[in-house]
Formats: C-alpha cells, sequence, structure tokens
C-alpha cells in the first residue's frame, strides 16, 4: 500500500543500517587523518546543506558527514517555509519591518513572563538578544545568496501570516515567509524541493558529501577542535581532519526517549523529524566545556498516538487540523481545546497536570469526525488524519452510531494502556460525547466558538484545510456534526517537530564553554545547539528561517578561523 | 525587625562575601595538593553532611569544602522530614511496606504517561528502577546508622500520610516519614536539629570542615578524578587531593537564572534553596562526560512572588497556605485553583499556559483572607502569607473594603509589571471578586467544595494549618469570608524548593559518562544529581530521605576505591 507519508520519507534508512552511538570521549590528534578539509560539516539537512554551501562559496574545501543514507535531515520531510524578517520582497512591496520591532515581537513571545519593553534586551538574556539581533541581520543575506547561487530560489508568501499575527508587538504581520520557488500550491514538498537544490548545487560547486558516517567524537589539540572520528556501517573509523572548523548541524534529540524524558517540558512520545536526531550533539560537546540551553523546549506539533508510539520515521505531524464538522474530545466525551489553535500551541494542550488526579487528563484527544468532513476535507499533506481513500488509514477509528465508533474507540485505546499511563474511556463517553456534538453544532450554527474560540485568529483560517463551501459562512473552520453515521476518529498527542536545545553557541556558531569563551574550531548551527526563541513559535518557517540567517554567520566565521595543519599528515591513499 | 524567617536563615552569607565562579575546567594532577584525604566532600547540607560522616565513620580521612560561611545548605531552612520507606518504626508497628508495592507508587507518580505495572520496570527507564529499588533498600539503614551514631535521632510520624495516600498504588500510605527527634511539635525548626547534630558529630568524629571555599573544577588524572581546587574570598586556590574519592553534594540551580530558564518546565522566579544553590556541578562536572537528566523537574512550592523576585535568601516556600476564610483568585479575580493542594501540585498551576493569548494567566494569584483567618490561622512556620503581628509583613496588602483591596493589590502588581510580563487586574476585578468569594462562601456553608475539591484529601487536611475550631464542622479547609472588612492580600507564584536534576550517577553514586560507565574517582549525592523521581513528589521527605540513603551508598563505594596518591607530595606546611 502506498502511502501520503512515503513520499515524503527518506529512504528507508532503519537504524539497523546506521552505525550505533560509541563513546564520545574526544581523542587527541596523533595519528594521520584519513581525509583533511578547511571545514568539516556534520549533518546534511536544513542546517548542514546551507553551512556547508556558504563555506564552499568562500574557498573553503568542505567535507559534509551524514549520519543517514542520504542528504535532507528534518528538512526533507517538511514544507521548507522560511521566516525571513525584513526580507527582499517585503522591502519591494514597501512592508516595513524594522529591527526594533521585530525584537519586541520575538522577545514577547520567546520569554512571555520576562518579556518589559523599557528593558534594553527586552526581557531576554542578553545571549538570547544578540542571537535575536544576528537572526534579523543575516536571514535575508543568506536567502538572497542561496538564491543568487540557484541553490534555493523561493517564492514571497505575501499573505502568509505570523503565527501570533494580532499581537500588538507585531508590526509586520504578513510578509515574512518565503517558500522554495518549485514547491508546490500547498507548499507541503517544499523541503524536498529544497533539499534536492541544495544537494544539486553541493554536488556543483564541489562539496564532499559522505553519506552513511555516523560523528562519535572531536579530535582536540592543545584545547582546539581539529577534527572528528566517525564510523560507517562496516565497523571502520575514519578521522577526518578541519584545518579551520568542524560545524555540527546534526539535528535535535526528538528520538531518544531518554534524552526527551529528562529535559522537555513535556512528556512526548517522540516527533516527525528525521530518525538521526537523537541528540549526539549533546554528549560530543559535553567534554569540551559546552553549556547545554533551552533544553526544556521544542517545535511542537500534534501527531497521531500510533505512529508516535511505533517510531514511525515516516510520521509527519499534524501541522493542519483540516475539516470543519471535526471536534477533539478528551477521555471523557468533553470537547476541551480549539482544535485549529496554532500547531504549536495545540500540542501544549495534551499535557495539562492534573494535580488532584495525578493525572495528564488530555495525553491522548480523540479526533472526532462525519462523512461530510471525511468527503471535503481528506487530505495527504501536513499529517492530517482524514485521509482519501486509498491511503493509509490504519488510525482511522469508525463506528455507524456514536456508540459504536465508542466502542471502537475504547478498544484501539486499550492497545495502548502500557504507554498511556492505563488511559481509558469514561463508561459515559458516547452520551458526554453526543452532548458535546450538540453544543458543538449550536456554536457551528452561529458561527461562534464561545467556548474555545474557534477561527477567531489568522492563523486558525490559514491552516483550516479544505472544507465544503458553504455560502455566506462567516466561520469555515465549524459546520455541525451529522446527526447520522458513518462516524471517524482517531488518537492524537502532543509530539515534537524537533526539539530546541543544545550547547550555547554565539551568533557567529561558536561553541561557548563555561566561562562564555568558543571552544577553538567548533561551531554549531540548527536544531543541535541552543535555539534563542525560548518557548515561542513565532511563524511558519521561525525554524528554518533563523537556521539559514545562522549557517551563514558560522560559515563566515569558520573561513575567518586560523589553519590548524593536522599534527601528522595524510597518509596517502 | 525581627521576622519568622531569619530564624530560619543561615547567618548573612551574601554573595560578595563567596568567591565568585571561575573557570570549570579541569586540571592535571602536577603540582603538590595543599591537603589530602581519602575522600572529600563538596557541599555541607543534608547531602553532605551525611556523606561525610557515613565516610568517616567507615575509617577514611575526610574533608568537607562548603561554599557558604557555614554548614546547613537547603536543609537548614527546612524541616528534614526524611521519607524512609519499610523504616524500623514501621516494621515494629508491624506496618508492612513491601519493595513491590514501594516501587509501584513511586513509578506511578515519577512517569505518570509511562507507568505500566505489567512492564519489568514499571515504565520506570532502567536506571530510575534501579535507584529507586536503591533507595528503598537503604533509606532505613542509613537512618539508623545516624540514629546510632548520635548524629540524627529521630522520632516516627506514624500518622502523616503520603501525598498521594488515596492512590490504590499505596500500600503504606502512613508511616514513612521521620523527624528529628529535637524539632518542635509543628516539626518546622527539623533542619536546624538536624545540621546541628550533625555537625556536632562531624566535629566530633573528625571530618576536617572548611567553610568558605568554593571548589571550582576537578583535578583529573589518567582519566580518573583525585581532587578539586577550591577558591576562597581571600583569593587564593587551594587544591585538595582526594586518594579515593570526590563525593559532589552542592544542591541544585534553583539560584542560577540562566539555568532555571534554559531547563526548568515552568518559568519559576526562583525558590527557597540555600542561596549557594546555583547549579555548579552541572559546569564541573560536565568535561569529564558527565550526563545530565531530570533537568526539567524541580522539587517545588507556591513562593511569595515578591522574595521571590528579590531573590530574598531567607525565603521560605509555602509549604503550607493556612487559613479556612481564604482564597486565591487570579488577575480576573475568579478562584482557579484547590487551594490546599499538596504544594509541589499547587505549584504547577501558576504555569498553566493559554494558547490563544500567548500568557501564563495564573502566574501571579492573590491570596485573599479576612480578619477570621487574620486572627486565628496567622503563622510564622512553613512560609505562611498569614503572619502575627510583629513579623515582617511587608508582602500584606490591605483594605477595608474589597474594592479598596483591589486598588492595594493592583497597585502592588505594577511594581512588578517588569518582571511579568505586563501582568495587571482586570478592569472588573473587584466585582469579579466579590461573585466569587460569594460562591465560595455559598460552598463553605456546606463544607464541599464542587469547583476544585479542596479539603478531600488526607495531605490537604494535613497542610491545612491553625484554623478557629468549629464544632461540627465536616470540611475545616473551608469558611465563608467575612461580608465585611478589613481584607488582607499577598501575591504568590510558583517556585522550587530546589531542582532535581544534574549528573547521573548510579545507585552507588558514581557519576556516569555518556557510556554509562562510572568516572573514577567521581561521585555526587542529593539535589545537584539526576534524581530518579521523574516529576513526583512522593511525601513529606521525599527529598531527603532519599538523600540519606544514597549518601549512604555512595560512602561505602567510595570507601572500596582504590588508592590513589596524588603525582607530587604534600608541600611541607
Amino acid at each position: 500500500m502506498t502511502t501520503p507519508h512515503e513520499s515524503q520519507l527518506p529512504p528507508s534508512d532503519g537504524q539497523q543500517r546506521r552505525p550505533s552511538r560509541e563513546s564520545a570521549t574526544p581523542v587527541p590528534d596523533d595519528r594521520p587523518p584519513d581525509a583533511v578539509a578547511d571545514v568539516v560539516v556534520v549533518g546534511g539537512g536544513g542546517g548542514g546543506l546551507p553551512t556547508a554551501l556558504f563555506s564552499r562559496w568562500l574557498g573553503n574545501e568542505v567535507v559534509l558527514l551524514e549520519k543517514a543514507g542520504e542528504l535532507g535531515g528534518t528538512a526533507r520531510k517538511a514544507a521548507f517555509w522560511y521566516w525571513v524578517p525584513n526580507n527582499e520582497p517585503m522591502r519591494a512591496a514597501g512592508l516595513v519591518d524594522e529591527e526594533a520591532d521585530f525584537l519586541r515581537y520575538v522577545a514577547r513571545l520567546a520569554r512571555p513572563t520576562a518579556y518589559d519593553p523599557d528593558s534594553p534586551t527586552l526581557g531576554l538574556s542578553q545571549w538570547e538578544h544578540d542571537m535575536c539581533r544576528a537572526i534579523y541581520a543575516s536571514a535575508s543575506p543568506a536567502a538572497e545568496l542561496l538564491a543568487q547561487k540557484g541553490a534555493l530560489e523561493y517564492r514571497h508568501c505575501a499573505d502568509v501570516p505570523d503565527y501570533w499575527s494580532e499581537l500588538p508587538e507585531d508590526k509586520a504581520p504578513k510578509g515574512r515567509v518565503l517558500v522554495p520557488r518549485g514547491a508546490r500550491e500547498s507548499m507541503s514538498d517544499g523541503g524536498v524541493v529544497a533539499v534536492e537544490s541544495m544537494s544539486a548545487a553541493a554536488r556543483r560547486d564541489g562539496v564532499d558529501v559522505r553519506t552513511g558516517h555516523r560523528v562519535q567524537r572531536l579530535v582536540v589539540a592543545d584545547g582546539a577542535v581539529v577534527g572528528v572520528e566517525a564510523t560507517t556501517a562496516d565497523g571502520r573509523t575514519h578521522r577526518i581532519a578541519a584545518r579551520k572548523a568542524v560545524v555540527f548541524a546534526t539535528g535535535g534529540f526528538t528520538h531518544d526517549a531518554d534524552l526527551r524524558r529528562n529535559f522537555l517540558h513535556a512528556p512526548v512520545y517522540g516527533g516527525c523529524a528525521a530518525a538521526t536526531n537523537e541528540g549526539d550533539f549533546l554528549a560530543i560537546a559535553g567534554p569540551v566545556g559546552a553549556q547545554p540551553r533551552n533544553m526544556n523546549y521544542a517545535w511542537m506539533c500534534p501527531v497521531p498516538l500510533e505512529r508516535a508510539v511505533a517510531g514511525d520515521p515516516g510520521m509527519i505531524g499534524m501541522f493542519s487540523v483540516a475539516g470543519d464538522s471535526t471536534i477533539f474530545v478528551d477521555k471523557t466525551g468533553r470537547r476541551v481545546v480549539n482544535e485549529k489553535l496554532q500547531y504549536n500551541e495545540l500540542a501544549q494542550e495534551f499535557f495539562r497536570w492534573d494535580g488532584e488526579k495525578g493525572e495528564y487528563p488530555h495525553l491522548v484527544l480523540i479526533q472526532i469526525w462525519d462523512q461530510r468532513s471525511q468527503d471535503f476535507s481528506a487530505s495527504d499533506e501536513y499529517g492530517r488524519l482524514i485521509v482519501p481513500p486509498g491511503t493509509d488509514d490504519a488510525h482511522v477509528i469508525r463506528g455507524d452510531t456514536l456508540e459504536a465508533l465508542a466502542d471502537a474507540v475504547a478498544e484501539r485505546l486499550a492497545r495502548y494502556r502500557g504507554v498511556t499511563g492505563g488511559l481509558t474511556l469514561a463508561p459515559d463517553f458516547a452520551s458526554t460525547l453526543r452532548g458535546s456534538i450538540e453544543r458543538f453544532n449550536a456554536l457551528a450554527e452561529r458561527g461562534v466558538d464561545e467556548d474555545f474560540h474557534r477561527g477567531e485568529k489568522a492563523v486558525q483560517l490559514l491552516f483550516n484545510g479544505g472544507v465544503r463551501e458553504e455560502p455566506g459562512r462567516t466561520n469555515p473552520t465549524m459546520w455541525p456534526i451529522s446527526g447520522t453515521g458513518p462516524y471517524y476518529a482517531a488518537l492524537v498527542t502532543g509530539g515534537t517537530l524537533d526539539t530546541k536545545g543544545g550547547p550555547r553557541a554565539n551568533p557567529d556558531g561558536q561553541v561557548l564553554d563555561d566561562s562564555g569563551t568558543p571552544v577553538p574550531g567548533l561551531y554549531g548551527v540548527g536544531n543541535c545547539v541552543a535555539s534563542a526563541s525560548g518557548q515561542a513559535y513565532w511563524a511558519g518557517g521561525a525554524t528554518l528561517g533563523p537556521i539559514l540567517a545562522l549557517a551563514h554567520r558560522a560559515a563566515q566565521a569558520a573561513d575567518r578561523e586560523p589553519v590548524r595543519e593536522p599534527a601528522t599528515q595524510l597518509t596517502p591513499a
């Protein structure tokens, strides 16, 4: 069976074919390397590919080491929107996006309890403030350079709003999003397009790409990082020397259950990052004094419970909960949330703690829909759970009546009791659900969600997905759920797109030690290092836009590093 | 003015009198040490004092280095309950507390979404399961040994319940708590008593105690930790060699704002740990491969906003919200929580995220009380905010009417706008508050809190504090709030008692590297290392009971270490 997910999947890249993790203890520069480059980039996704290209275009010899069997990382699975403040098309269109306004918007959301418009850093730490300024300064130059070089051409999404466009701090509520030019109209395949075009540019321009190489540890000399050791599936260890710098861009720790459990602010089951995102950089960078930061937050989204529990590498986050005649209910059958809340915020709702009962009562919510939404809102894009005929619908639960649906949901949930703290449906789930539907239907007829404010914000309309047209309707996110079956359901929980924490690097990508001093030769870019976004998901593409900015800066700083020749010479081939 | 807090304060120990933090990069064993011991213990609080004693009683020469001017750490401020499963008095009384039952209880609460009674580790990680078994095995022997040696005698609290005593997994709901024998009846001074008696035993038995020593970094030889370097306020650096082991017991990171912000699951302002708890061990242990775990959770409690913001080192957490005619309301004037919820769970309520508005609407709650509670529930213990005349009441806001009170609260909150994300009272706060009081009063008259279930659990009655007797009342946690003033209010937020994360150590206290291998010579005990409790606060004393257990085990394992003589000899004095 062909699934919608497979088309967005990196070719099967099972753990068994990748080298396993070894000790991360650094090794001295005591033997000839197997290869030498000016800059060694570790990771070939949305952070590593642009870093390699920027470095190469500055005249450096570049080796790119990728753990998976092919390039792309999480970016390949993404829509690859990139959020670029004060971008060229905005300027051309006369849209004003000043730095001071941008900083207020990002600070307000990154650290909401600390935000202070009268503070010199707006309540951010000095480091966070410096990083946000770097994003503002460098995102547009990075995007323009990638476009000029033909590595990543874009089109401007003039009408796509920021996720908090209604906030008074957002003075440029639309226009910061770019997408790969070749992406389809719905933009969901932007990642495939971007990875292919950046990979082609890397081949064209002479980046030495080595897939199937898992970097295990640093090579260190006189306190400087002068290379790495990587292992391959054949059991060999390859030492790659870096004359100037090693730049890690290895992604977050979404797929390391132990790290997730011990760092994230919510007990998620996993997420839709590339399966190779196992937090390798944390153990690798620790011994040289790296200081992890922003370890508690993640880029979050709802995910289908069953795929998350299964660790399905093809899982896509639910970036858009499509449909109008559909609701989420909890295990008691009550509606408890605005289902159209922007995905990062919707994901938080699953982790509301009940300090009386000692449980997460919303850990699993149940999406319910009727034949109307099935007929008019099915889609294989953006992780939607209402899928068209012929696609993988193993997650879909069916019932001709609400009672039959409830029985089927209870049966499905029972399979997951061992991983949900024994979560079961309330005995009167079906009758409560009926009441919840009646209430929702009354609200939908008026088009006003007095309970949860569904459809009241621009971003909620943006992600509403396809719905049956209803002339004159004021709120396209709502329509009464049918009084007759068939009915459908699916189990939903919160997950990560990827995590946001890792060693702290400065605005030039230099990894900092406990004294705030750069570790010579060691750089980091992307989700493997600390994001200055705190808890915020500022906008679509707030992952990749800043990553491109910081990749550009890291490549420039690495280019300026003094050359450190390996202590012993390359062995002749 | 004498404050109730000062009596529980370590003598003024301002940061200016402590050495500041320096680089944590380890140094080689390349010069003669200034002192040598078998075991060097770092930190002289609830973890370090027992570790030093246990080590000394095994015949080791022990040096104890404490950063502050005197011993005690956070323990000095605590009631020093210690939770000891299957303790001697329980056994003597025939109270059954079997290991399998204990493990189910702790697992159910540590990882509620993963708890699975059918799993061999009950849903815990193998490490967590091993640690919990170690706590069960060693807490009682540790407590008995301390008592036998006269270092910490106890009395048994046969009637104190666990914090989740109603859970079906709690098969020994009462009897696990011990307190220092000499503590007053209310037990609030247990920490002073315990610190004094353990300190006296340390002096008596020849532990070499050195206060005012801030350990900055490890001394490393051939991959083993063989000592530390500490600095003193006079600017000198002291190298202390350890023939067998260095045991860190330096507390959590409550007082490092950057670490709090970047690790904890909630944006707390601070907490009531000793002011010296700045997370020093994280940077110190990183370079030898230590792996931080359980960094997201903390031992939490409500705290008075104003003292937390001021970083008042004498602040005591609100372990007991005393009073019956008192409620908490939010900035709109609505009652939003069970005010008698056990403190760790009550603290979570301040950090409910509103994903529509992008704010923490309960970040600051306002405790409201009347003259009845002022007259009958005032206390200077357990961090209560209703304090007796003559004590420091700078946090108390007054009004003769609810309207006057609302104005005064608004004025007070305005002082904190810069650190609360601009939190202000709703314009109709006073009228909403009046409605909230009417509703609460109706519930109080019936003694049943239909809204938030106040007073329905044993632990809520335990911490109710003193209230005016009302014959025949079924729910002593509630009484109608007076229709006439004066009224009182105070600002409350959530904070930490201390944090729970740090390098992962095994059940013998050995710090583990990224391969799970002990770092030779390096141990950790207490809040400076990862707690296996996950998100749970199992019971009163669930901090110190496990700490004593693990201190006992660490001392035994350290005693078995091979002797490593310093590479160069001690300089003659």
